[in-house]
């Protein structure tokens, strides 16, 4: 039963996310935001995902937002993408405030209109130091005001809150989902730097799970 | 102190609420939504309002996610507007499917990166039978996702929760809230029709406030 609207970056972990849901059948549509990105590259790559399940990939412009919010290196070209893992100090600058709070929210009200009961989020526990409402108690704590918000009609799934981004690819190997078609970098690029923050901990994941990546970095 | 984030979408409430927090020094900013309304009305009187307290007014355009709704009487022309009450069963084709909740994170990230640390919320008693996410324990568990989400640094203050209508505009009254240039009607005339829900909540608070009401209603 199509139950999962799942919230699609175009990313490793969302695009495990949903494989998971093809996988028991319950996927029934995917939504991508574009909230002000300094590059396309990840929609494309959301577009592409959803194309491979042939599912609706459904686009929700929050560009307005991003430029009331100005300052995250993610939507503001004049400040730096920082370079190193994202526990570093420097990945806070990634930080757009309040961002998968808003995100879920707005999720859920278009679950709603879709007749879906279900939001699918990829937030993993790589994400907890850098950004608070990528944290359990947040989830929890989402989860419990969306249920009331819809009166009981939308819950929230969050398969991956305690997971590694390791874990996370290998169960997307395991799930057969397109991982090269997925999209990690930060930098403006055609193809994945190999170098900034996220492209680090993909290169890891996929070394770490023992399995191919099927990802093309730039020559060093 | 300036703290205050007030969502203000140009009616009775959220004038009064902004009046409260202009008050006491702590209205920062006023946000409004733009998310595909009918007319565009209500915006304009947000803007007069926010003026009248010397206060930006941040517009948040939201029209993608209206597109992504549909249904609501709010968002869709095709749908007709109900002339009644709040608590009547036509009132419910107004329900944006969870637009508060969605609004209220917005605003908090909004809050967090101009510094300001409370968004201002003027959801009222007669919002409960409608819209679950406009009651007081979706509220609460609002606000504990948005401190949990922003790590503390925004919280949520809705001071009209269990109010209402008619309580509302006895505060404003005596606040000296510019109440003539608020906008409640549904309808997209330019001035109030005085016969649709929102209109007849309006005429009913005014009056039972035992207040004098400045608006011009259509002739009948």
């Amino acid at each position: 039963m199509k139950t999962d609207l799942v919230l699609l970056s175009g990313g490793l972990d969302s695009t495990t996310a949903l494989a998971q849901a093809a996988d028991i059948g319950a996927a029934g549509a995917t939504i991508s935001i574009d909230y002000g990105q300094r590059h396309r590259r990840e929609l494309e790559a959301a577009a592409r995902v959803a194309e491979y399940y042939g599912l609706p990939n459904l686009v929700l412009d929050l560009t307005s937002w991003g430029n009331l919010l100005g300052g995250s290196s993610l939507t503001d070209p004049s400040v730096e993408v920082p370079h190193g893992h994202y526990a570093d100090p420097s990945m806070s600058l990634t930080v757009v405030p309040n961002r998968n709070a808003t995100l879920l929210m707005a999720a859920a009200g278009v679950a709603w209109a879709n007749d879906l009961t279900r939001v699918v989020t990829a937030v993993h526990a790589g994400d907890h130091p850098v950004y608070p409402d990528c944290r359990p108690e947040f989830i929890d704590a989402a989860r419990h005001a969306m249920e009331l918000g819809t009166e009981g009609r939308v819950t929230l799934h969050a398969p991956f809150v305690t997971w590694t981004k390791t874990e996370i690819a290998a169960e997307g190997h395991r799930l057969h989902a397109p991982l090269g078609l997925t999209w990690s970098c930060y930098e403006g690029g055609g193809i994945h730097c190999g170098k900034c923050g996220t492209c680090t901990e993909r290169i890891e994941a996929f070394r770490e799970a023992g399995i191919p990546d099927p990802t093309v970095y730039v020559a060093r």
